[in-house]
């Protein structure tokens, strides 16, 4: 079949992508065929609720533990498109298991440093003023792996504790400000209604500005492994954080050293001293297509697209390198970009057949830049799990193949 | 229990909500049983693909009928939060029934007046430049019922015919350009793999304007109802224009005038004449919480929330009355605005207890104005059951009971 080689200038002009999909286009079909073809039965009637296609199998990676409970399970942001992770396909991080809650007997109580303690049911919180935000949570624990040369051989494995929603809900604010905040107050407690009663401590100036109490994920109720009914979510906080199954908010005056922010989600220093309540996710990106496991396969035009997200604001740059670093070009970043939420990253490639590396890295509204694996390192050390948001790289093969490269 | 009742304008701003939730507010739960409560079992493990809670119950509203496979289901909107329409809630209207398809065996034919005709795989597709954009689908039959005075009685049945995705894809004027569009090219026939082959002829403009071949919706590969693995995704046109499971474009000179938009998709005017290619989808508005059938329970704060859209671009405002009409105030909009895509406003509102009539009425960015039943049919008569975008009432009782009104 036909082929055109156009140059790389050819395709970072919006306007000029003609050619572009001549190394992607197949023999054309006979019109004869196409124009009877037909499948000639009736399909199936419409339904009450819909499923997903028999030949879709995307699943959340989820390793074989002794305490499935105590476990996590991966999205596969390869197998992801736009913004918005799929609400069945969210990465789950529990620490008791998914409870099972009846919204009619659930409830939402404020006490401690408050003037009114109040309990708030389901259709109290529904009746008051709710806004809309997409935001992504990640469990800092994520890309855990990469802290070694070539991280994990696929994207679910390296970045899939990582997902993105449309998450409705009240401002917490307003619910503190109706049980009357009291002068002295410096921190809450948020615990959830899990068996093992999850907690986490969370200064009032991030409950206030931003903290919304969620119900609905993606147009429906918030799905059982992400809090149902009810879900703090602190935009660009560490997971661990935005509490699911929400029951209780004690307002306090200080931090409350509870077990999930002393045992686990601290930074080990080479020192021996530790950082704690490193609550905001830095900046991250990846490529997701392609990435390791797939296979491009023939030379030609491939569009490289990736996710990238900052817990301190809006991404305000991706560079794509598809020679290992030798040279960057700036990807198009899909609009509109929200705060604290993913941005799909998009860059056009030709691919010439010959073995590279690609790369990707972000930098935020702040200004901070994605690092390398050496200069986290050096800020770090490596005694510390959580927080590694070093660059990616994906090795693509002659043949094709594409697998995690060291960096 | 303590009870506030705070000004309408103590409501309206933003920062002055304290107290809104009075009126909401349970009495406080004792902090013995909230400081020990727990499940003290453990709950359910980490899962491959998340299903929605069993105490969570929305589902499309489907008609009894002979023919199931060419029916449609209604989307639930008051049971639904944000902009995002759930896929597994996404309204349906089928010809033919869904077919399932095998992606490895489908393919998307491009040909008539091109240079050269092509077929292309979803391999093949998915190499190309993709762009994900939020997206209302509407059927030009939507609200159908809402000639009548107080047309139906909850706004799935008024107005669940329509739905909001993002869809990801590829711009249908790269597929084309890669064909090779020839100058005596106006229109352009799509074609679906449906067992009717549905068809509909779409101008050579809109296709090259913002048409999309989507593979991608809400993340996800398209569910088979909305025509996995391919559709045509017109933005603002009506309904059946956004072809399903894509199959076949023939490029042409004028349009083919088949079945589908003779027979059916056209509007008979009271001269006996009829309008035809009635493409883009008017501005409308609906309040969705509270809404036909619910309950708003005590008097005190609640919540109007509700959607508004058209297919002439971005929603630039909303205005409820909560007085029948007599008075208008400026609902908040939900940022970003997206032009064809469901924009999602509330307004505060202190309920008194007594009975009165919500309405909405929507204004687009080019001018055009929701309007009345009274001035639809001053315009098109009462032959035409498509494309009506009245503004519809909902009838709050004394006992809190919300009915459709008569407006």
């Amino acid at each position: 079949m036909q082929r055109r080689s156009p140059t790389r200038r050819a395709f970072l002009g919006s306007s000029a992508l003609a050619g572009a999909a001549w190394s992607a286009c197949q023999a054309p079909a006979p019109e004869s065929t196409a124009d009877t073809a037909s499948t000639g039965t009736l399909g199936s009637p419409v339904s009450r609720y819909g499923q997903r296609s028999p030949f879709e199998n995307a699943t959340r990676g989820v390793r074989t533990t002794l305490t499935p409970e105590a476990a996590s399970s991966r999205t596969p942001l390869d197998e992801t498109y736009g913004i918005i992770t799929p609400s069945a396909l969210h990465f789950e991080r529990h620490h008791a298991g998914v409870p099972e809650i009846d919204p009619a007997n659930h409830e939402l109580m404020i006490h401690g440093l408050v003037e009114r303690p109040m309990a708030f049911s389901l259709e109290d919180i529904k009746r008051l003023p709710s806004v809309s935000r997409v935001h992504f949570v990640e469990c800092s624990g994520n890309s855990g792996g990469e802290w070694s040369p070539a991280g994990a051989p696929n994207v679910s494995l390296s970045h899939g504790l990582a997902s993105c929603s449309e998450w409705t809900g009240v401002p917490l604010r307003i619910l503190l400000e109706e049980a009357g905040v009291r002068p002295e107050a410096g921190w809450i407690l948020a615990e959830g209604a899990d068996a093992c009663l999850m907690q986490r401590s969370i200064t009032l100036e991030k409950a206030m500005d931003d903290g919304l109490v969620a119900y609905g994920q993606n147009g429906e109720a918030i799905r059982p492994e992400q809090g149902y009914p009810l879900r703090l979510i602190l935009p660009g906080w560490e997971g661990n954080t935005n509490v699911k199954w929400l029951r209780r908010i004690k307002v306090t005056e200080g931090p409350q050293y509870v077990k999930d922010e002393t045992s686990k989600y601290t930074e080990l220093m080479e020192d021996g001293t530790a950082w704690i309540f490193t609550f905001e996710m830095d900046a991250k990106s990846v490529i997701t297509r392609p990435s390791g496991g797939h296979s491009i396969g023939s030379p030609g035009f491939v569009e490289i697209s990736g996710l990238a997200w900052s817990g301190r604001g809006k991404i305000a740059r991706v560079e794509v390198s598809t020679d290992g670093g030798s040279s960057w070009s700036d990807a198009e970043l899909q609009a509109p970009v929200y705060s604290r939420a993913f941005t799909r990253f998009r860059l056009p490639w030709e691919w010439d057949g010959a073995e590279t590396v690609l790369l990707s890295r972000c930098q935020d509204e702040t200004g901070y830049v994605q690092p390398t694996r050496a200069l986290l390192i050096e800020e770090r050390g490596t005694k510390s799990a959580y927080h590694c948001n070093r660059i990616k790289g994906w090795r693509v093969a002659a043949d094709g193949s594409v697998t995690s490269a060291e960096v």
